[in-house]
């Protein structure tokens, strides 16, 4: 990293709206430099209070599904028709290669990334679900204090990653395909009851009924599950990437959904739970890490969990025996 | 409780069968006296031997959908025509009456109550989730230590008393009824992708034809869903606890998945992980009342809550602030 910036003068410009700055902003929270981290929090005290205006939109589907065909196409008719601007963040605990998906990214979104209106952050490098999630928040946030309206974030790895974005935005998208139930393969359990919205991708050509007849399936499973703790039903819809069909109407949703949460109150009453889910989780992750390290502790859990699975002693001796290790 | 018998006679007594002490035992393991404590993990440090002979099965749905009901009509049935030994436990995290669901229980199971082949134990006393899964958990190794084949857990309270029981037993059933939409009420979003059955009760007379709806529907929906971890696609059905019409069936479903996760290996991966799992959680909820009591960290935490929900500082920040208390 070339020499810093002054950092009035740095939350300044991203304020602002200086894209260089907020990618430099952003590097910076990406840092694992203990000095860059410390001016991280500087910098992020003084833009938070510029933060927290847009709508957070997660967007997930197993790989081939075409999220970002999808996220070109939904972002320039955001940055494009609505005039909206629009960050776009990935999110990627599995991936180790950060050079590899930058150009994989911005090739893929070829008119969002030269968009005057849109900004295309590609994932940091692989590390833990923890340092992922606080990079991708932080980033949020800076995003939010530059100007940009719209938030789209983009799970790229599989496992985790979708609890922990469904665990930042306000609203969880889910995109499907419309094959003959094999498309459920890469989603995991509970995925679905997290979807806010279910988008199949690709309805155009010889696949547009298929999609119809899928979204009308879904439609009536949807109404099968649980309702929504804000009382909101998850939509179905069709979209297709190439034509652009339907991607008005994947926003139409989100618009209604904003505006049905903001009027009862849970759109601020889940940002809330969420930074305190998120000061929880770090706290938690902290302290386990702190107690891992005691003496001996390593060996002892190895031991012990062995004794567990063997059938010998039960899950709770096996861990009170390991809390002794807890000075007095 | 009266004087105590000698540890080995004891849980000699429960291997041999004995529901006198059975019964004294998970009273044992349900006091909170450290020394009875102490002498609970002996009791069960010898009876775990002897445990894990059986088929765990969680049994949940909302209040009026016939628990109970459905309870005494499968047990007996598992009891009398499959000549099984059946162990009914109950979890309630909520209740705080543990006398009233004694006798709750017992007067709505008249013919389980008084089976040679079933033990009916009701819930223990309300308190924290991690106390009532602990004694849950014992409970049922000492039932099959006492050669109990088969052991039904039921959710009595509504809250987080699914996810617990779904993460201790082998097969989660979900009882529905076939209103028109409005049975998914009490149900949060979720359960239905624990469920690895759902049955729909109350299929007599005029209701029959409406809960073979409703389950072909449900059919057609969880179909839907993503496909479990063990590649088993949860089955629906329709039984009536006054007829006894589908409770056959009900059992038919969990035969074959226990024969189709013994074969892949997954009912003991699964019985493991549930072990190492609890182990784990014990850890964690250990260490943090220990964070917790360290000095003043109770009114630091409350200020820097504040200041997160009031978007002054980040999570991160703030959780960085509370984990300096730790010991260097």
């Amino acid at each position: 990293m070339k020499k810093l910036p002054d950092i009035n003068e740095w939350s300044n410009a991203i304020i602002g709206g200086d894209i260089a700055y907020l990618s430099r902003g952003i590097t910076l929270v990406e840092s694992t430099l203990s000095e860059h981290q410390q001016l991280a929090e500087q910098l992020l005290e003084l833009c938070l209070p510029h933060a927290g205006k847009s709508i957070r939109i997660g967007i997930t589907g197993v790989p081939g599904v075409g999220k970002s065909s999808f996220i070109e196409k939904f972002g320039v008719y955001l940055a494009d028709t609505l005039q909206k601007k629009v960050a776009v963040l990935a999110i990627d605990p599995t991936s180790s290669k950060s050079k590899g998906s930058i150009l994989g990214d911005k090739t893929r979104m070829e008119q969002l990334a030269i968009h005057p209106r849109a900004f295309i952050r590609p994932s940091a490098a692989g590390e833990s679900l923890g340092g992922v999630a606080r990079k991708t928040r932080e980033s949020i946030y800076l995003c939010e204090a530059a100007g940009y309206e719209i938030i789209l974030v983009e799970t790229v790895g599989v496992g985790q990653s979708e609890t922990m974005v469904h665990g930042m935005v306000d609203f969880f998208l889910l995109l499907m395909l419309s094959g003959a139930g094999d498309e459920l393969q890469g989603i995991k359990r509970g995925i679905m009851e997290m979807a806010d919205a279910l988008i199949i991708t690709k309805a155009d050509g010889e696949n547009k009924l298929k999609a119809k007849t899928a979204a009308t399936e879904y439609k009536r499973a949807l109404h099968l599950l649980p309702a929504h703790e804000a009382g909101w039903i998850p939509e179905t819809s069709i979209c297709s990437s190439l034509t652009g069909e339907g991607i008005d109407e994947v926003w139409n949703i989100i618009d209604k959904y904003f505006r049905h949460t903001n009027l009862n109150g849970y759109f601020e009453a889940k940002r809330k739970q969420q930074a305190i889910f998120w000061m929880n989780e770090t706290i938690h992750n902290g302290v386990m890490e702190w107690f891992k390290q005691l003496p001996d502790l390593n060996n002892k859990l190895e031991e012990i969990t062995k004794q567990v699975q063997e059938g010998k002693i039960t899950s709770y001796a096996a861990a009170k025996h390991l809390l002794k290790q807890l000075p007095v």
